[in-house]
């Protein structure tokens, strides 16, 4: 398989953890959000994936998959061992919900494509482009706090004791949290759970400093 | 079931479609986002969702779910008839990854609280606003346009002949474009599948106009 990633996008990263917690071997082919004015809006990234954005995974038979969600439940149907996912449709629910409330709720407006339209488009401040990130990682993680406090099936991790497509979701975010300045211990269970993930193999391997393309 | 909803929320739509399309009756919980300072902001709403978001949809056995794409694939793996979702795991990532393109890459940089945002924290103008609102609609229709006119797996509707989790998307979305003064028919065909859909019973009494906290 083929992963077309950037060391930094929180998105890529949560792919190549599910490909690690997997133990599915993959090559990467960096894609850089900066270089070029963004290789990930220009050809020949653009004719694999017209929405230009990482990551995009291309399967050993030629199937080429994005939207890192899709992608991470296509490798957990494909290939079930670990499972990322319970078998109950309720707590399947609750998987997917917690792991929505970070790449729908969070992620989106915080990417880079949307720190630069504030900074070009609407001439935003430095500072207050600043409080915006931490403004929606805020409200997302205490969101999400209230909820894995608040329910008998958080375990040592999101959703009991072995990593979910929650979990998945959850490292990559309180990266790029920590990156930009956020206290995440303000949330103390997501930094639990956080700092629990972080010891695994799959999650270290798929850091943002142990990727080929890490400046 | 209850569903907490307000007629114009695009997330709270989608999960009436997939209601109706399975042909589940539910009771209307209205939660309206602008009366009150907010009534999703406010208790008793926030001890159902702490995410201060609709929907929530409550099953029978009291289970609480949250989240619009987690609701849908609760509602299709509890009530599996009519399928949502393909059999295939590369088709099922296929209409997933076209609804996480609205779900994900749209939808969020457009919503209530990001449009006041931008409003009162920024003190962006009427006009900017409405210029960031299109903005990212039209880049995330084009996006979604170039994936279904460019692939052999489109049909009638997003994907073959028979709605998906990816329609039960798209007809909200374009709902709010066309509200907000988006030129939907620079994407053929998108608006091609959204006239399509806008046909069946399912998607008609899920339309705002037709909810009964519609105003």
């Amino acid at each position: 398989m083929q992963l077309y990633s950037y060391f930094r996008s929180s998105a890529a990263y949560r792919v190549r953890i599910a490909l690690n917690l997997k133990q599915l071997p993959y090559e990467t082919v960096a894609v850089h959000l900066l270089k070029d004015g963004g290789q990930q809006l220009q050809e020949p990234y653009t004719t694999l994936n017209p929405a230009a954005l990482v990551p995009a995974l291309v399967d050993d038979d030629g199937t080429v998959l994005t939207q890192s969600l899709a992608i991470i439940e296509y490798l957990d149907e494909t290939h079930p061992q670990p499972p990322l996912m319970p078998q109950d449709p309720a707590q399947r629910a609750r998987v997917r919900a917690l792991a929505q409330s970070i790449a729908c709720d969070i992620h989106p407006l915080n990417n880079l494509r949307v720190l630069r339209y504030l900074k070009r488009e609407l001439h935003v401040s430095d500072e207050a482009r600043d409080e915006w990130y931490r403004h929606w990682v805020h409200t997302g993680l205490h969101a999400l706090e209230r909820h894995l406090a608040g329910s008998a099936d958080t375990g040592r991790f999101c959703h009991g004791d072995t990593p979910t497509l929650a979990d998945v979701c959850l490292v990559p975010q309180v990266f790029n949290a920590r990156r930009l300045g956020c206290n995440v211990e303000r949330t103390p269970t997501v930094a639990r759970i956080d700092a629990a993930l972080r010891e695994l193999p799959a999650f270290i391997a798929a850091a943002p400093e142990n990727q080929p393309d890490a400046e």
